[in-house]
């Protein structure tokens, strides 16, 4: 994967900082490169939903903001990008301690840019594939738009 | 729609009640009935992302609730539902004082239940579309097997 | 829904005519308007599979089709359109001797469009919802680029 | 991956050899094992959409036979399957001579399995991924009940 943007590591982490959901939710930014980010979730009690395990609504934000930042990691300086869409698939009750998100790119491109993202219940060593999502982002020209309005 | 359990009311607002990411995002029940579940959204400032709208997240979790809820409705007492998966679109920014998402089923099943969300901004008497998501909710014998593992 | 082309009609009934995949389908135009398109599919032996209904294969082409074409009718003149993604729900087998699906434009864009599809069997005067789905599609400038490479 | 049923080569080649739609399309079995299966698709000029690339249709039919028959190595004598869903997304133009789509299970169930496709341009030895898909399909018991009503 080319990035265009020396400084993509710093933007890219300065982007998901500066989000009070991803703060609110528990999130941290875990290692990236070009055209992939990883989110790292230790799991409390507030995540959970009626039966005592995660809530889907905790995986598909991992997921959202995963395959956002994995695509933002490719993106040049200025751009800006918003998820149009993703899917996600509950493949296993995640659980545990710790969860796992990776995003990765699948199809860079110049306005629209797909990506995956695999999430994991992390037991020690042992890593369990507990949902997998596909998404579509839109890159931007930025600066943002003053109203905030977006205009894809 | 056809309900099976006289109670749907009651019993789809109790699952509700007892989610703790619910209650940690400040969704609050809004009406129902067969096939369909309304939640509304007060929203706040940590439901945002980095530039100022409501974080995709948030979103999902309104429309995954609602639809596995809608599902719910038609089940027999003593089922448990779980989404097997959902696909959403953002189609314009969500922001302002309230959202309104309102769940609805387009083909019930014995196992299987297809329903989609529709998510507006609410100002004053005008609703917006931001959002839309189809999904696919299994529903499983209950009650719940001891370990939590889903095993449809 | 606002077009942008005063021949939006016989410019999306061109486009639809000039799919060789189409007709080796049997696909037929249906009624038209700003933001909707309608096909009609009179049923044939060869759009079954293994166990007598109508291939999964064949509802996806009707709705990529729709949806597509349902956005076209918004463009511009000029403009080329593209599916970037789609999800489609199988709800009831299609069967019997002709389907119509019918595509509508959720959210209209200058860049993206957000589109639905709905598949109906029909028989007589009644019609059987058979599968929804939930599109994103590009609308890129014209005339086509020489090599046929998309450039989104 | 486990399989159920040492005969599942056989009894998954023939479920593809007896699909009218793969035929008309001119799909080919490639090779398959446990949780997995590939087609080949040599193209044809009705392959095309009105731009000269092969119409997403076509490769959403290929995705559809690929996910199912991947899950369907895996199903134990008898049972049968159907494709709840999927979502696709298109990422390169597919053109060129020969097409080949893989399947592959990523979370076999009893009722319901996830799997994922990916469907490449084929040119000598380089394969270029043109689109990437996502699904859910349910295994129902059998024999086929006589009127051909699903009821998952």
């Amino acid at each position: 994967m080319q990035i265009q943007d020396p400084q993509y590591r710093e933007r890219t982490l300065a982007a998901f900082a500066h989000q009070p959901w991803a703060e609110h939710l528990g999130m941290q930014a875990g290692d990236l490169g070009p055209g992939w980010f990883e989110i790292r979730l230790p799991l409390q009690a507030f995540h959970q939903q009626h039966d005592g395990i995660v809530h889907g609504g905790v995986l598909a934000t991992l997921a959202d903001t995963a395959v956002a930042l994995a695509a933002y990691t490719l993106a040049a300086k200025g751009q800006r990008i918003v998820t149009i869409e993703f899917k996600i698939n509950y493949l296993r009750p995640a659980q545990g301690e710790l969860l796992l998100c990776r995003g990765t790119v699948l199809r860079p491109g110049r306005t629209v840019t797909v990506s995956e993202a695999e999430i994991f219940t992390v037991d020690g060593s042992a890593q369990t594939l507990a949902a997998k999502a596909l998404a579509t982002i839109a890159l931007l020209p930025g600066p943002p738009e003053g109203d905030g309005v977006l205009r894809v």
